[in-house]
């Protein structure tokens, strides 16, 4: 089947991309080259639902070096045209995704990876799985794939709880313990201060900072801003999470006690609705107020537009709220999470160790599925010691 | 019954040393506050065997604040004979312990504090229990008891492999996540750097310091030493614990690559021989050996004993082993805990957090013993979490 | 005189740039608010030559506010259009500057200020200065001005030993403790980790990166990175400087031996040519080097150039350069400063501060002229410290 | 002349504390080999006053080596006798120093050592320089003296302000910057940590410090209590000073505002009744408070004195004050230093580096003395160049 891109003439840009993505991926470089011995997806075809973009590149070469014929479609808005249009180029590789798409071209897109009849499927968000539970054109998949991986805790919730996927194994790639102190604490760390700093270009140093929550990711961006010289103060519900927070040497709070006193405020927790009217309220003029959490609604947005007075785009990804009182709030990216849309997101190697673990679950389930149930589960330990033990190997000199 | 203690006139030294533990024990002193209105040990006699010391003193307040008579044992080697006499002096409170107590002194204790009856036992190490499944003269207590406390791990597996306790229930107090992360992390982790300082007299400022081992334990020794300074390199053997590390910030090394430059190694595994003779055979002249996990069998002393020339006590706690080729190796008490041997164990607000859930245990046992099953078991939940609330609320001004 | 700019239309987005810069800068502000009341530059003629960016929008606001007719035109090179726009529509404002000027429009674009006969001159580069000391046209203007401030240390040298200027007092900014202490070991500290971030997108947690220099500047990159989980090693020539690093709890090396086996290298030294072919033949591949030094010459490009067996952009502001033996090299922004090319510059704040220093500076001139001997000095301690009193005043709460 | 001491059967215990410190201070150590080839004090007598302890043991070991014959004293309070007996069994050393010495047998000891007509002297606090100036029988000493060295800054001011030293150099060995930076802000930062940990055995992880001073000492003490989890808050009156806590990451605050919340409060200040009646008025019922200054001063302890309804020793240099209003106050070694009355001072490589300076210093002046003018001088910079070189070379590894 043909690509669907914007533009093939992209591709050399895109080739860049990816150049740079794989000097700075060295398990999954290491895996293709393993791969490109081993052959462990020899006459398989893998169907992928993944953000196309450069680091997504660089594991798409090593699934093909293992004898894999790839069908990839990307998540809406997260496409790059040019990394597309290489990808287009490969052998073996064909690509259905465009940065203009709407989201029915989203599903439209879908279905062509499904058309595909793949043996495998890499999903994120579920929508591959959706598709075959939802329509009885692809129900037939079910009961012929080898296995899936799913990428995000949205996907596996959204598999556990409502599509109830029952026919085949998938593995919850974000599940793994690697993945959460790896990524949550120092990925997110490092990409929220990044996002920060790219945004507002104000200085960190002295700053009084709140941070809402303390779990993987409040802790890791905490203890970067305090690297950064902020003056951190850690607001968290559960009493022993606090008490590691307080000892760790950060002032704890209640939110309601230190909110009126920050620069910065900063959600991290998980939660719909965490920075309220109420909250709003008691800030002082001049205040940023950004999300670093799972979804883009731990800042009740609506309630911050019903309260304002005005507000204006005064800098890229900086919105400038006129409040009651002559008071001036400052939301980062719409609420959105300041490192991926302030920033560049995660670091490369980080994306490195998350397709590595993709890539050995989906060899995991090449070589080993029928030792496994079927349903929704977590990537075998072994997997995740492996890829473990290989970041230690390539991260480590 | 009286006491048994080494001298009665010793009773106001041991009052002071009370009076200091009691300043800074801010959350057992608010139970007794509430004890002495609710009296949940109304009428019940309460046996215990634990270090008989400044900071079990306020704890015994406590108990005997709730209305219980209380008949305490030491543990061998740790009584503190000012303590004994304050307590021996306190109503309601039965000591039998002696520092110049030999074992069999300490089992006779125990069975003093058996023979009074109780109806609640808090126990160290196991030994209370032991006399109760093996001695018939105590067999029957099986039955009457309402339910116990354990201290310690190796309490806590004793009572699990060998005692196979069943009549009643034990809660294991060390098995909390309070406890690991608030005394692991952070009472181990600076009592560490106590011991090394006042061991040594050195500058931990610039060292080479070897970590061994980066568990709760381990990560707060590196943090602290990081703190003051030091250049920690970080051994261990988990590929996701030493990511951790690595990404912490730490060097990390394989044990044989890195012993051989360390000006300061530290074991904090909780395994033995880690240090073994072909180790102290790279180690450079000079290095400072200490040990900081759970038993004094992590560093192979006898294969060092083995290896040397000869020895001297050089410095308190410091012995000089001269080595084959003119080099000097200095050990730190002799192998034994060095934050207990060489410095004052953890700060006291730690133990207060610990007998706080002494306290909230037996309280639990006192009421609601009936909603357990019988045998070693975790310290519910609620007061887990009750106790995080107290370290909360008293020690976050 | 009627302004030299761009397009008159991009006032509304200068406007807006200005308008955030202004909320980050209270310092400034607060200083406007006071020339307002007591109108320090009443009939004078403020000369400018400086970036014409938002930051020093919001300084020319305050010069207006305190009575002053201003003509400013900017730098090469880093001139924002849209801000000149603004500036442009003020009142008792004359702008010169347009993002597509060539050198010689510089030079003319300096005489339109000098041709307005300022009573004082704020220079930077001492391109105002030299024009008076070269050309016979503006000669008479050393007697006529009040005195001048100079912002750089490269302007303070060509005053200082080659246009040896004698006839009015010059304040040199850059020589104050308070700029070199906030400015050098903070704002630089920061606006490095910005810049590598957002050039590279590579993680810094657990990278091994050699820091070269440890000066103020260096020193804060240093404590930055480690802030961010880097494995920092600094290399400087300076006994007591090395001591201070590894008392620190930095790792320390001689360039050529730490040089191999970094992941990252950043010079910031203040010397030309720290990197040289010799070291570049050392580096391991996929090495990111980037200069955050005074100048672009710290590493030696043509040497690089010269080793090279060919080189790409393979990322905004990263070029790889094909070593041979299959290395690779990446150098950032070309050499230059990694945190203004890449970055943003310094934060906002710290402009707020050196801004302020200038201000109380001219006005220190404009009033108190006449108790200041001719030529190149310091700017009276009475001023930096009343600058380090509203820094605390507005940032310490 | 026969030395003075307390036993000379103690000398074995003496030798042992000589081993521990010439372990550690290699600098000293390196010294003594290069002065036994050159021999640079050959037939030169050295005077000597400093505390006889065991670091000063290794410092005379290399004086002698380099050809000396020393005559020492100690200063009150501070001998150890075990070590007095060391040295008097060596040759070519006369030891003067009794533990249990009045300050007139101090005096009578200082003549002892003036009594041997030396060549060079080693003063502390200036006590030999003002016998000279002071008594008419070794005023002729003046003249006959090479040169002297004075180790502390009391000294310093002393021979500078009243006796007005004239007829020879004498060097100031605690104005060199390498002292300051090394012994100031690393030295005392942890050794500050031991005595207070020593003192009193609580947590310093969460706790509310107040660090009252943030000068190189003061610096020092803040970090380290932050590398142990502390949280601190700065206060200090110089507002660039302030400017750089805060920028650091302290929180500052005027001590009146801080004092009140405080649980643990240390003066580094350098000058005295930092801490007066209001304060004390104002603590917190438990609150610690040490000094870590230059003088038993900082802390107003008569005002505390009379402010308390009673006092009594609670702990070993823990003194507890009853306040009114129910209130307590512990006062930590009666207000002197606390890492020295506390802990054992600084540790033993910053006195191998202050002593090494103390030898090249005597060396300098032994060779080049009359290249100098006399009276009080800096340490030439060629000495402290060569200090820093050697410590770098000793301690980087």
């Amino acid at each position: 089947m043909k690509s669907v891109i914007v533009d093939h003439s992209l591709a050399e840009a895109g080739t860049r991309r990816i150049d740079w993505a794989r000097t700075n991926m060295p398990i999954v470089v290491g895996l293709a080259d393993e791969f490109r011995q081993s052959r462990p997806f020899e006459n398989l075809r893998i169907g992928i639902c993944l953000h196309v973009e450069a680091k997504t590149g660089v594991w798409i070469e090593a699934l093909v070096a293992g004898g894999a014929e790839v069908f990839i479609t990307g998540s809406p808005g997260s496409t790059q045209d040019d990394t597309a249009a290489a990808l287009a180029d490969m052998d073996n590789v064909h690509v259905f995704a465009r940065s203009d798409e709407t989201f029915d071209d989203h599903l439209l897109h879908c279905e062509y990876v499904l058309q595909s009849s793949p043996d495998l499927i890499a999903d994120n968000g579920a929508d591959l799985h959706h598709l075959i539970y939802s329509r009885d054109s692809y129900r037939h998949l079910g009961e012929a794939l080898i296995g899936a991986t799913e990428e995000t805790t949205t996907g596996t919730t959204r598999l556990r709880e409502s599509i109830k996927c029952r026919d085949f194994p998938t593995l919850s790639i974000n599940d793994t313990l690697t993945k959460r102190i790896v990524e949550n604490r120092f990925g997110v760390g490092s990409s929220v201060i990044d996002g920060l700093m790219r945004a507002t270009n104000v200085m960190l140093h002295g700053k009084n900072v709140v941070v809402i929550g303390y779990g993987y990711c409040g802790a890791g961006v905490a203890q970067r801003l305090r690297g950064m010289g902020a003056h951190v103060t850690v607001a968290e519900r559960d009493p022993l999470t606090l008490l590691e927070a307080h000892l760790e040497g950060f002032r704890t709070s209640a939110l309601e006690e230190c909110v009126s006193a920050a620069q910065i405020v900063i959600t991290v927790t998980g939660y719909d609705d965490i920075l309220k009217r109420e909250h709003f309220e008691m800030m002082r003029t001049g205040v940023i107020v950004a999300n670093a959490g799972h979804f883009a609604s731990e800042i009740d947005v609506p309630a911050l537009e019903d309260l304002s007075v005005s507000k204006r785009e005064i800098r890229d990804e900086i919105t400038e709220y006129s409040l009651p009182g002559e008071r001036k709030l400052f939301l980062v990216s719409e609420g959105n999470l300041v490192n991926l849309s302030a920033g560049d997101g995660n670091p490369i190697e980080i994306m490195d160790l998350g397709l590595a673990l993709q890539s050995l679950s989906l060899r995991y389930l090449a070589r080993d599925a029928e030792s496994l149930q079927n349903g929704v589960q977590p990537v075998p330990r072994d997997v995740e010691r492996f890829v473990a033990e290989r970041a230690v190997a390539h991260w480590i000199k």
